[in-house]
Protein backbone atom coordinates (compact mmCIF):
# COMPACT_ATOMS: atom_id res chain seq x y z
CA UNK A 1 0.00 0.00 0.00
CA UNK A 2 1.43 3.32 -0.69
CA UNK A 3 0.63 6.02 2.14
CA UNK A 4 -1.48 8.89 1.25
CA UNK A 5 1.26 11.29 0.33
CA UNK A 6 2.66 8.74 -2.34
CA UNK A 7 -1.33 8.36 -3.76
CA UNK A 8 -1.11 12.38 -4.12
CA UNK A 9 2.23 12.36 -5.88
CA UNK A 10 1.07 9.37 -8.09
CA UNK A 11 -2.41 11.44 -9.09
CA UNK A 12 -0.13 15.21 -9.71
CA UNK A 13 2.21 12.13 -12.23
CA UNK A 14 -0.73 11.13 -13.55
CA UNK A 15 -2.09 14.43 -14.13
CA UNK A 16 1.45 15.39 -15.81
CA UNK A 17 1.24 12.26 -18.15
CA UNK A 18 -2.29 13.38 -18.97
CA UNK A 19 -0.26 16.61 -19.95
CA UNK A 20 1.85 15.17 -22.25
CA UNK A 21 -0.68 12.54 -23.92
CA UNK A 22 -2.66 16.35 -24.69
CA UNK A 23 -0.04 18.25 -25.69
CA UNK A 24 0.45 15.17 -28.42
CA UNK A 25 -2.17 15.56 -29.91
CA UNK A 26 -2.10 19.37 -30.43
CA UNK A 27 1.45 18.96 -31.88
CA UNK A 28 -0.33 16.51 -34.20
CA UNK A 29 -2.82 18.84 -34.72
CA UNK A 30 -1.69 21.72 -35.39
CA UNK A 31 0.46 20.44 -38.04
CA UNK A 32 -2.17 18.79 -39.84
CA UNK A 33 -3.41 22.10 -39.70
CA UNK A 34 -0.63 23.81 -41.07
CA UNK A 35 0.51 21.27 -43.97
CA UNK A 36 -3.47 21.06 -45.19
CA UNK A 37 -4.39 24.49 -44.80
CA UNK A 38 -7.23 23.45 -42.24
CA UNK A 39 -9.02 25.94 -40.09
CA UNK A 40 -11.32 23.80 -38.01
CA UNK A 41 -8.51 21.82 -36.60
CA UNK A 42 -6.03 24.88 -36.25
CA UNK A 43 -9.52 26.35 -34.35
CA UNK A 44 -9.79 23.36 -32.38
CA UNK A 45 -5.99 23.38 -31.34
CA UNK A 46 -6.30 26.96 -30.23
CA UNK A 47 -9.40 26.49 -28.21
CA UNK A 48 -8.19 22.92 -26.47
CA UNK A 49 -4.68 24.85 -25.07
CA UNK A 50 -7.24 26.11 -22.74
CA UNK A 51 -7.50 22.94 -20.82
CA UNK A 52 -3.94 22.47 -20.57
CA UNK A 53 -3.97 25.41 -19.11
CA UNK A 54 -6.18 24.13 -16.67
CA UNK A 55 -5.08 20.87 -16.17
CA UNK A 56 -1.47 22.80 -15.27
CA UNK A 57 -3.18 24.86 -12.48
CA UNK A 58 -4.92 22.56 -10.74
CA UNK A 59 -1.36 19.78 -11.02
CA UNK A 60 -0.22 23.50 -9.33
CA UNK A 61 -2.88 23.62 -6.84
CA UNK A 62 -2.32 19.74 -6.01
CA UNK A 63 1.33 20.17 -5.42
CA UNK A 64 1.29 23.50 -3.26
CA UNK A 65 -2.09 21.76 -1.39
CA UNK A 66 0.10 18.64 -0.62
CA UNK A 67 3.53 20.93 0.34
CA UNK A 68 0.72 22.50 2.96
CA UNK A 69 -0.48 19.18 4.19
CA UNK A 70 1.95 16.84 4.12
CA UNK A 71 5.61 19.28 4.68
CA UNK A 72 7.77 16.68 3.04
CA UNK A 73 11.81 16.78 3.03
CA UNK A 74 14.12 15.62 0.81
CA UNK A 75 13.28 13.38 -2.20
CA UNK A 76 9.55 13.97 -1.84
CA UNK A 77 9.57 17.79 -1.46
CA UNK A 78 12.07 17.26 -4.62
CA UNK A 79 9.45 15.49 -6.05
CA UNK A 80 6.99 17.71 -5.46
CA UNK A 81 8.60 20.98 -6.74
CA UNK A 82 9.98 19.01 -9.63
CA UNK A 83 6.51 18.25 -10.98
CA UNK A 84 5.86 21.84 -10.83
CA UNK A 85 8.25 22.74 -12.80
CA UNK A 86 7.70 20.27 -15.53
CA UNK A 87 4.08 21.13 -15.60
CA UNK A 88 5.27 24.31 -16.78
CA UNK A 89 7.19 22.66 -19.30
CA UNK A 90 4.18 20.82 -20.49
CA UNK A 91 2.05 23.70 -20.47
CA UNK A 92 3.97 25.69 -22.35
CA UNK A 93 4.38 22.71 -25.31
CA UNK A 94 1.16 23.38 -25.43
CA UNK A 95 1.32 26.48 -26.09
CA UNK A 96 3.73 26.35 -28.99
CA UNK A 97 1.33 23.84 -30.38
CA UNK A 98 -1.59 26.49 -30.28
CA UNK A 99 0.70 29.25 -31.87
CA UNK A 100 1.64 27.03 -34.81
CA UNK A 101 -2.49 26.39 -35.23
CA UNK A 102 -2.42 30.20 -34.66
CA UNK A 103 -0.25 30.65 -37.71
CA UNK A 104 -2.39 27.99 -39.81
CA UNK A 105 -5.58 30.26 -39.08
CA UNK A 106 -3.70 33.37 -40.19
CA UNK A 107 -2.82 32.20 -43.31
CA UNK A 108 -6.21 30.17 -44.24
CA UNK A 109 -7.10 29.48 -47.07
CA UNK A 110 -3.79 29.46 -48.39
CA UNK A 111 -1.63 27.52 -47.09
CA UNK A 112 1.43 28.71 -44.92
CA UNK A 113 3.97 26.80 -45.68
CA UNK A 114 5.93 26.04 -49.33
CA UNK A 115 5.62 22.44 -50.55
CA UNK A 116 9.19 21.99 -50.85
CA UNK A 117 9.48 22.31 -46.69
CA UNK A 118 6.38 20.61 -45.62
CA UNK A 119 8.31 17.47 -45.45
CA UNK A 120 10.51 18.99 -43.43
CA UNK A 121 7.82 20.26 -41.03
CA UNK A 122 6.66 16.93 -41.32
CA UNK A 123 9.47 15.29 -40.02
CA UNK A 124 9.81 17.89 -37.08
CA UNK A 125 6.04 17.42 -35.87
CA UNK A 126 6.88 13.03 -36.04
CA UNK A 127 10.28 13.64 -33.95
CA UNK A 128 8.26 16.25 -31.78
CA UNK A 129 5.49 14.06 -31.10
CA UNK A 130 7.97 11.20 -30.28
CA UNK A 131 9.35 12.85 -28.25
CA UNK A 132 6.42 14.47 -26.30
CA UNK A 133 4.99 10.33 -26.14
CA UNK A 134 8.93 9.41 -24.37
CA UNK A 135 8.19 12.97 -22.13
CA UNK A 136 5.01 10.93 -20.55
CA UNK A 137 6.62 7.58 -20.72
CA UNK A 138 9.94 8.60 -18.82
CA UNK A 139 7.62 10.80 -16.21
CA UNK A 140 5.07 7.86 -15.89
CA UNK A 141 8.27 5.63 -15.19
CA UNK A 142 10.93 7.62 -13.58
CA UNK A 143 12.88 6.66 -16.28
CA UNK A 144 16.23 7.84 -16.50
CA UNK A 145 17.05 6.14 -19.85
CA UNK A 146 13.99 7.49 -21.83
CA UNK A 147 14.71 10.77 -20.36
CA UNK A 148 18.40 10.60 -22.19
CA UNK A 149 16.93 9.28 -25.00
CA UNK A 150 15.00 12.49 -24.96
CA UNK A 151 17.92 14.33 -25.23
CA UNK A 152 19.48 12.27 -28.01
CA UNK A 153 16.26 12.56 -30.31
CA UNK A 154 15.58 16.38 -29.56
CA UNK A 155 19.26 16.62 -31.56
CA UNK A 156 17.49 15.75 -34.77
CA UNK A 157 14.88 18.35 -34.42
CA UNK A 158 17.68 21.16 -33.68
CA UNK A 159 19.12 19.33 -36.97
CA UNK A 160 15.48 19.88 -38.86
CA UNK A 161 15.80 23.63 -37.66
CA UNK A 162 19.34 23.97 -39.09
CA UNK A 163 18.18 22.28 -42.74
CA UNK A 164 15.38 25.06 -42.38
CA UNK A 165 17.57 27.71 -41.92
CA UNK A 166 19.74 26.82 -44.31
CA UNK A 167 16.82 26.61 -47.08
CA UNK A 168 15.97 29.54 -45.94
CA UNK A 169 19.25 31.42 -46.17
CA UNK A 170 20.41 29.65 -49.01
CA UNK A 171 20.07 32.24 -51.78
CA UNK A 172 17.26 30.16 -53.33
CA UNK A 173 14.17 31.02 -51.22
CA UNK A 174 11.78 31.89 -54.10
CA UNK A 175 8.46 32.46 -51.55
CA UNK A 176 8.77 35.85 -50.53
CA UNK A 177 9.18 37.51 -47.23
CA UNK A 178 5.77 36.39 -45.82
CA UNK A 179 6.55 32.79 -46.32
CA UNK A 180 10.39 32.94 -45.00
CA UNK A 181 8.91 35.54 -41.77
CA UNK A 182 6.26 32.42 -40.90
CA UNK A 183 8.78 29.65 -41.76
CA UNK A 184 11.36 31.28 -39.51
CA UNK A 185 8.83 31.44 -36.62
CA UNK A 186 7.04 27.83 -36.75
CA UNK A 187 10.53 26.07 -37.14
CA UNK A 188 11.41 27.73 -33.79
CA UNK A 189 8.25 26.63 -32.63
CA UNK A 190 9.19 22.94 -33.09
CA UNK A 191 12.53 23.71 -32.02
CA UNK A 192 11.71 25.27 -28.66
CA UNK A 193 9.18 22.71 -28.04
CA UNK A 194 11.96 20.07 -27.88
CA UNK A 195 13.73 22.12 -25.82
CA UNK A 196 11.06 21.76 -23.31
CA UNK A 197 10.60 17.93 -23.75
CA UNK A 198 14.73 18.05 -22.55
CA UNK A 199 14.14 20.37 -19.74
CA UNK A 200 11.49 18.05 -18.44
CA UNK A 201 14.24 14.91 -19.27
CA UNK A 202 16.65 16.92 -17.41
CA UNK A 203 14.29 17.51 -14.04
CA UNK A 204 13.82 13.26 -14.01
CA UNK A 205 17.40 12.63 -14.43
CA UNK A 206 17.90 15.37 -11.39
CA UNK A 207 15.26 13.29 -9.66
CA UNK A 208 16.76 10.13 -9.90
CA UNK A 209 20.44 10.52 -9.91
CA UNK A 210 20.26 14.08 -7.79
CA UNK A 211 22.70 15.27 -10.44
CA UNK A 212 22.28 16.86 -13.72
CA UNK A 213 22.90 14.60 -16.90
CA UNK A 214 26.35 15.35 -18.83
CA UNK A 215 27.04 17.27 -22.04
CA UNK A 216 27.57 14.16 -23.83
CA UNK A 217 24.28 12.58 -22.75
CA UNK A 218 22.74 15.89 -24.50
CA UNK A 219 21.10 16.78 -21.54
CA UNK A 220 23.06 20.16 -20.44
CA UNK A 221 21.23 21.96 -23.05
CA UNK A 222 20.92 25.72 -23.44
CA UNK A 223 17.67 26.72 -24.98
CA UNK B 1 12.20 42.47 14.15
CA UNK B 2 11.88 39.43 10.97
CA UNK B 3 11.47 36.02 12.06
CA UNK B 4 13.60 33.39 10.65
CA UNK B 5 11.43 32.15 7.62
CA UNK B 6 10.85 36.05 6.85
CA UNK B 7 14.54 37.27 6.67
CA UNK B 8 15.24 33.81 4.42
CA UNK B 9 12.39 34.82 2.37
CA UNK B 10 13.59 38.44 2.06
CA UNK B 11 17.04 37.40 1.30
CA UNK B 12 15.38 35.15 -1.73
CA UNK B 13 13.60 38.68 -3.20
CA UNK B 14 16.57 40.44 -2.93
CA UNK B 15 18.20 37.79 -5.47
CA UNK B 16 15.07 37.81 -7.87
CA UNK B 17 15.80 41.68 -7.62
CA UNK B 18 19.22 41.14 -8.32
CA UNK B 19 18.60 38.82 -11.26
CA UNK B 20 16.40 41.43 -12.76
CA UNK B 21 19.31 43.92 -12.22
CA UNK B 22 21.58 41.50 -14.44
CA UNK B 23 18.69 41.23 -16.91
CA UNK B 24 18.16 44.98 -17.09
CA UNK B 25 22.30 45.11 -17.69
CA UNK B 26 21.61 41.63 -20.37
CA UNK B 27 19.07 43.42 -22.61
CA UNK B 28 20.88 47.22 -22.87
CA UNK B 29 24.06 45.66 -24.21
CA UNK B 30 22.44 42.65 -26.26
CA UNK B 31 20.64 45.73 -28.12
CA UNK B 32 23.78 47.52 -28.28
CA UNK B 33 25.75 44.67 -29.97
CA UNK B 34 23.13 44.42 -32.11
CA UNK B 35 22.14 47.96 -33.32
CA UNK B 36 26.21 48.31 -33.33
CA UNK B 37 27.58 45.34 -34.21
CA UNK B 38 29.87 45.42 -31.47
CA UNK B 39 31.48 41.74 -31.03
CA UNK B 40 32.83 42.45 -27.76
CA UNK B 41 29.46 43.43 -26.00
CA UNK B 42 28.02 40.31 -27.60
CA UNK B 43 30.17 38.19 -26.48
CA UNK B 44 30.30 39.73 -22.82
CA UNK B 45 26.55 39.41 -22.76
CA UNK B 46 26.22 35.89 -24.15
CA UNK B 47 29.22 35.04 -20.77
CA UNK B 48 27.45 37.07 -18.85
CA UNK B 49 24.16 34.87 -18.54
CA UNK B 50 25.78 31.75 -16.56
CA UNK B 51 26.01 34.37 -14.00
CA UNK B 52 22.15 34.79 -14.31
CA UNK B 53 21.45 31.10 -14.30
CA UNK B 54 24.01 30.51 -11.86
CA UNK B 55 21.60 32.87 -9.07
CA UNK B 56 18.45 31.13 -10.40
CA UNK B 57 19.80 27.54 -9.37
CA UNK B 58 20.51 29.20 -6.35
CA UNK B 59 17.15 30.90 -5.72
CA UNK B 60 15.77 27.52 -6.42
CA UNK B 61 17.92 25.65 -3.80
CA UNK B 62 17.16 28.51 -1.23
CA UNK B 63 13.34 27.98 -1.67
CA UNK B 64 13.53 24.53 -1.49
CA UNK B 65 15.47 24.57 1.66
CA UNK B 66 13.50 27.01 3.02
CA UNK B 67 10.58 24.44 2.23
CA UNK B 68 12.09 21.93 4.11
CA UNK B 69 13.45 23.66 7.24
CA UNK B 70 10.22 26.09 8.09
CA UNK B 71 8.17 24.12 6.47
CA UNK B 72 5.64 27.23 5.41
CA UNK B 73 1.79 27.02 5.00
CA UNK B 74 -0.67 29.41 3.56
CA UNK B 75 0.20 32.39 2.06
CA UNK B 76 4.05 32.34 3.19
CA UNK B 77 4.02 28.72 1.40
CA UNK B 78 2.99 30.37 -1.58
CA UNK B 79 5.32 32.80 -1.31
CA UNK B 80 8.16 30.64 -1.84
CA UNK B 81 6.30 28.57 -4.60
CA UNK B 82 5.77 31.90 -6.22
CA UNK B 83 9.21 32.91 -5.57
CA UNK B 84 10.39 29.76 -7.92
CA UNK B 85 8.13 30.78 -10.52
CA UNK B 86 9.04 34.00 -10.64
CA UNK B 87 13.29 32.98 -11.23
CA UNK B 88 12.05 30.80 -13.72
CA UNK B 89 10.60 33.91 -15.65
CA UNK B 90 13.61 35.91 -15.42
CA UNK B 91 16.46 33.42 -15.68
CA UNK B 92 14.40 32.97 -19.59
CA UNK B 93 14.18 37.05 -19.91
CA UNK B 94 18.16 36.24 -19.18
CA UNK B 95 18.19 33.76 -22.14
CA UNK B 96 16.38 36.23 -24.41
CA UNK B 97 19.24 38.69 -24.23
CA UNK B 98 21.64 36.00 -24.65
CA UNK B 99 20.12 34.99 -28.10
CA UNK B 100 19.53 38.91 -29.22
CA UNK B 101 23.44 38.88 -28.60
CA UNK B 102 23.94 35.78 -30.39
CA UNK B 103 21.96 37.12 -33.53
CA UNK B 104 24.79 40.13 -33.04
CA UNK B 105 27.42 37.72 -33.18
CA UNK B 106 26.53 35.53 -35.51
CA UNK B 107 26.18 38.16 -38.25
CA UNK B 108 29.50 40.12 -37.18
CA UNK B 109 31.02 42.14 -38.90
CA UNK B 110 28.46 43.19 -40.50
CA UNK B 111 24.99 44.61 -38.11
CA UNK B 112 21.72 42.63 -38.32
CA UNK B 113 19.22 45.13 -38.40
CA UNK B 114 19.16 47.84 -41.14
CA UNK B 115 19.18 51.25 -40.55
CA UNK B 116 15.67 51.51 -40.66
CA UNK B 117 14.13 49.45 -38.74
CA UNK B 118 17.24 49.87 -36.02
CA UNK B 119 14.74 52.69 -34.31
CA UNK B 120 12.13 50.27 -33.25
CA UNK B 121 14.16 47.75 -32.02
CA UNK B 122 15.53 50.44 -30.00
CA UNK B 123 11.86 51.42 -28.68
CA UNK B 124 12.02 47.97 -27.70
CA UNK B 125 14.71 47.43 -25.69
CA UNK B 126 14.00 50.77 -23.90
CA UNK B 127 10.31 49.54 -23.06
CA UNK B 128 12.26 46.15 -22.39
CA UNK B 129 14.85 47.59 -19.73
CA UNK B 130 11.62 49.40 -18.29
CA UNK B 131 9.83 46.36 -18.11
CA UNK B 132 12.57 44.86 -15.89
CA UNK B 133 13.30 47.67 -13.74
CA UNK B 134 9.74 47.95 -12.91
CA UNK B 135 9.39 44.05 -12.62
CA UNK B 136 12.42 44.36 -9.82
CA UNK B 137 10.59 46.98 -8.19
CA UNK B 138 7.46 45.35 -8.21
CA UNK B 139 9.11 42.42 -6.39
CA UNK B 140 10.97 44.19 -3.61
CA UNK B 141 7.68 45.68 -2.64
CA UNK B 142 5.38 43.61 -3.64
CA UNK B 143 3.32 46.46 -5.43
CA UNK B 144 0.50 45.22 -7.22
CA UNK B 145 0.02 48.75 -8.99
CA UNK B 146 3.73 48.15 -10.15
CA UNK B 147 2.40 44.77 -11.57
CA UNK B 148 -0.38 46.57 -13.23
CA UNK B 149 1.42 49.24 -14.84
CA UNK B 150 4.25 46.86 -16.34
CA UNK B 151 1.38 44.79 -18.29
CA UNK B 152 0.15 48.10 -19.58
CA UNK B 153 3.88 48.78 -20.51
CA UNK B 154 4.19 45.81 -22.30
CA UNK B 155 1.24 46.92 -24.73
CA UNK B 156 3.80 49.33 -26.34
CA UNK B 157 6.73 46.19 -26.74
CA UNK B 158 3.57 44.14 -28.82
CA UNK B 159 2.36 46.98 -30.62
CA UNK B 160 6.09 47.59 -31.63
CA UNK B 161 6.47 43.77 -32.18
CA UNK B 162 3.31 44.62 -34.88
CA UNK B 163 5.29 47.40 -35.95
CA UNK B 164 7.80 45.16 -37.01
CA UNK B 165 5.64 42.58 -38.34
CA UNK B 166 4.22 45.40 -40.37
CA UNK B 167 7.32 46.36 -41.94
CA UNK B 168 8.22 42.52 -42.83
CA UNK B 169 5.45 42.03 -44.38
CA UNK B 170 3.94 45.50 -46.27
CA UNK B 171 5.64 44.05 -49.44
CA UNK B 172 8.06 47.48 -49.32
CA UNK B 173 10.80 45.06 -47.53
CA UNK B 174 13.85 45.07 -49.50
CA UNK B 175 16.71 43.81 -47.35
CA UNK B 176 16.64 40.34 -48.34
CA UNK B 177 15.30 37.06 -46.61
CA UNK B 178 18.61 36.89 -44.07
CA UNK B 179 17.55 39.79 -42.35
CA UNK B 180 13.96 39.47 -42.62
CA UNK B 181 14.63 36.30 -40.97
CA UNK B 182 16.78 37.80 -38.27
CA UNK B 183 14.06 40.12 -37.64
CA UNK B 184 11.85 37.95 -36.99
CA UNK B 185 13.56 36.14 -34.02
CA UNK B 186 14.75 39.61 -32.67
CA UNK B 187 11.78 40.42 -32.48
CA UNK B 188 10.03 38.08 -31.43
CA UNK B 189 12.73 37.62 -28.44
CA UNK B 190 12.17 41.40 -27.36
CA UNK B 191 7.72 40.43 -27.42
CA UNK B 192 8.78 37.21 -25.18
CA UNK B 193 10.87 39.32 -22.75
CA UNK B 194 7.83 41.30 -22.24
CA UNK B 195 5.46 38.65 -21.49
CA UNK B 196 7.72 36.82 -19.00
CA UNK B 197 7.85 40.30 -17.02
CA UNK B 198 3.96 40.12 -17.29
CA UNK B 199 3.92 36.69 -16.12
CA UNK B 200 6.07 37.89 -12.91
CA UNK B 201 3.55 40.77 -12.84
CA UNK B 202 0.72 38.32 -12.71
CA UNK B 203 2.25 36.11 -9.97
CA UNK B 204 2.49 39.23 -7.82
CA UNK B 205 -0.64 40.74 -7.94
CA UNK B 206 -1.86 36.96 -7.52
CA UNK B 207 -0.05 36.83 -4.36
CA UNK B 208 -1.00 39.82 -2.68
CA UNK B 209 -4.55 40.15 -3.98
CA UNK B 210 -5.27 36.25 -4.00
CA UNK B 211 -6.67 36.70 -6.98
CA UNK B 212 -5.55 36.87 -10.87
CA UNK B 213 -6.11 40.36 -12.87
CA UNK B 214 -8.61 40.97 -15.20
CA UNK B 215 -8.09 41.02 -18.86
CA UNK B 216 -8.85 45.02 -18.51
CA UNK B 217 -5.87 45.30 -16.47
CA UNK B 218 -3.98 43.39 -18.96
CA UNK B 219 -2.86 40.90 -16.62
CA UNK B 220 -4.56 37.93 -18.57
CA UNK B 221 -2.63 37.52 -21.34
CA UNK B 222 -1.61 34.35 -23.10
CA UNK B 223 1.82 34.37 -25.06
Amino acid sequence: MRDAFHEDLDRISDDLVEMTTMVGKAIERATKALLEADLGTAESVIAADDDIDELRRQVDDRCVDLLARQQPVATDLRMVVTAMHMASDIERMGDLARHIAKVARRRYPEGAIPEDVAKIIAQMEQVGADLVTKTGQAIAGKDVHAAVQIAKDDDQLDELHRTIFNTLLGGDWSYGTEAAVNLTLISRYYERFGDHAVAVANRIVYLVTGSYGTEDEGLVTKA
